[in-house]
């Protein structure tokens, strides 16, 4: 008779590691450190940064010369003894594709290997439209997008969604999304790989944003970061301890329970109620809601009073929000972004820098610095494509546990 | 001339892993999932739990059985075939000692392998005494506590500190902390490491609390979870992604943001003011606050308004507070516990619970548990012990990066 064992298999075990994941781990620690340090790298210095032996780096850079992926790209005099190559990362040896689903437009971009935009289209989001007619639409404007860049489909690694939440990552899809009426039943991830032969990867924008923040590293090097996203609806992507957080169904982020939630549509209400904003304009549709805040923010910074005192009331909501997450998860920096912001930040910045330098909960241990990111108004799109880029490149210490 | 090249060294870098790290590794895995099997595990059970080879689960179990960490336990049928052995983790092997520096009482524990407490001793938190008293009578209590027990020195791998925040887990001491005057300059881990001989860890409490829960597993099985810790402070330890968070500073966890923030002195001090407790009750002293609290505690649960007003309001807050952090961090169990909570529970579970339940914010993608730890009122104390244990025998992916 078995004996019934079945929880000798619950999930709380971990998995343990074997020597090609070691190889590949190594690997990605040496690109890694290659495409943050784009004047090159020696062998020397991998080795220094990595902690790699000298023979392991030797192994593994020849391995990414002979893929293509890092090239040499000069020499570095080093006062005595004999020059040392350096080594760079080929930007165009691979490509990644990110596709940022927002109520209001459809985004894509395809990336290189160091994160630059390459190409980029994007389309307002259909209403009203069949599943079918969506996922075609889709799969076209991917194929365009690659198409038209002239970039080899070999070359590209596949195709990473940013989705706003809920989300279900691992089924890939959206969960009845209230700004995007019919999406919730598109098993998106799936029906995108197949109809585009891309491998597909699905995650929250305020995550995908707070992949290509820690990617790029371009606004900040900080190991613990806040991604606070202004966009449709708004959210935190969390990086704590160098790792992007995703919790237990991949919905990290919602700031509604910290009183920082606020969509354009409730904005414009609020305008059109206190009569800042005409009834001419109309919240009803993420694209008017959008065009319509345009309006209010321009208002704003030409002193109209009500229109500023209901983007600086959202502000200080937005103050204490950040000040909680980051006091709470020991943040040392906020990274401000999404496409809401630039129209926003000269308001909002000078108000929310003070509360998070003010407040009796961050001050005592560390200094918390406010930031806008580098990546500009198309970073889930952006960081669509990142989840790509850091699922297959990215030294990830989770990679080496065995499958 | 040499180039100027700091950069090359930047924290960003990960490191890369070699064999020795790997072999480490696998071994942890495997003593991991011994020690949550109490019943025993079979090297083929272990193979398939872990996804190691045979051969390399054959060979770590040898050395485990060599070192006398694992014992053989007897024979599993499986119907064909030979019976398997069975494995299972020698709780006598090793053992952790514990120091939880509470305002109001040190609390010191020592834990066999499966987290078991053996020997404990507290004694109340001296006040006004010199540094050096300070820490020649906390190395005398532990002294003690390992030679009451009996247990050999040689198999204690070392000692965990947990103290209120904020701490500097690196340098290893307590920064400026207010209830506890005078500890602020005390170099707490190196002294105590130096005169115990013992190596020494140090973490925040609610930081060793959430390592505790999630060692031993007993109260949740869950990859992301709060733990809510009420004691002379109130904080909350934070474990996402199976992983516990720290921070940029280690001092993840303080909820004044999130309006959840309280402490034993304030709740007193509140009853005080509104005539709940008499002018006898005390809040000056954590001692004496801890007292008077326990007295508000009882009136409140006969039923005495003013009583059970403070602190039914007090739970409001907390509630709010995890369901705040619970929706940030997308959690789906939220575990109490601290020496206040047995005291507070009875008033306060009803309360928390439906809040919990019928959040807005959680409920749309997943239920959220609310639990209570089944550590007990130590379960700071055998954090501390358990960050020894689970930074010495846990299978930590980062371990396997290079120093």
């Amino acid at each position: 008779m078995t004996t019934k064992r079945a929880s000798a298999t619950k999930t709380s075990i971990r998995r343990g590691t074997n020597l090609p994941r070691m190889g590949d781990f190594n690997e990605s620690v040496v690109l890694d450190a290659i495409r943050r340090h784009k004047a090159g790298l020696s062998r020397v210095e991998l080795a220094e940064a990595t902690g790699l032996s000298a023979q392991t780096v030797s192994n593994i850079t020849r391995r990414l010369l002979d893929q293509g992926v890092a090239r040499e790209s000069g020499k570095q005099s080093t006062g005595s003894g004999k020059p040392r190559t350096l080594l760079q990362v080929t930007p165009g040896a691979r490509y990644a594709i990110g596709v940022h689903l927002d109520p209001a437009v459809i985004t894509y971009v395809l990336l290189d290997l160091l994160g630059t935009v390459v190409a980029r289209r994007s389309e307002p989001t259909p209403r009203g439209v069949h599943t079918e007619a969506l996922l075609a639409g889709m799969a076209a404007s991917v194929g365009a997008l690659v198409e038209d860049s002239g970039v080899d489909q070999e070359r590209v690694l596949g195709l990473g969604i940013a989705a706003p939440g809920p989300v279900d990552p691992v089924a890939g899809l959206v969960i009845d999304p209230p700004e995007l009426p019919g999406w919730g039943s598109v098993p998106l991830r799936e029906r995108l790989e197949a109809d585009t032969g891309f491998p597909a990867l699905l995650d929250k924008d305020v995550v995908a944003a707070a992949v290509a923040e820690r990617w790029s590293g371009a606004a900040t090097d900080s190991r613990n970061f806040l991604f606070f996203y202004l966009g449709t609806g708004s959210g935190m992507g969390l990086v704590v301890d160098d790792t992007v957080l995703r919790g237990s169904s991949g919905n990290v982020g919602e700031v509604g329970g910290l009183g920082a939630a606020c969509s354009s549509r409730a904005l414009v209400e609020e305008a059109i109620e206190l009569g800042a904003l005409g009834h001419e304009f109309t919240p009803t549709d993420p694209q008017d809601a959008q065009r319509s805040l345009e309006h209010l923010a321009r208002i704003a910074a030409k002193g109209e009073p009500r229109a500023a005192g209901i983007i600086d009331r959202w502000g200080v909501r937005i103050g204490r929000g950040v000040t909680a997450a980051a006091t709470l998860l020991d943040s040392d920096t906020i990274v401000f972004g999404g496409p809401l912001w630039p129209l926003l930040a000269p308001r909002l910045l000078p108000l929310i820098e003070p509360m998070v330098a003010e407040s009796p909960f961050v001050k005592p241990v560390h200094a918390t610095t406010v930031t806008t990111t580098a990546i500009g108004e198309d970073v889930a799109a952006v960081g669509a494509a990142c989840l790509v880029l850091d699922r297959t490149l990215s030294a990830q210490p989770r990679s080496l546990l065995l499958a």
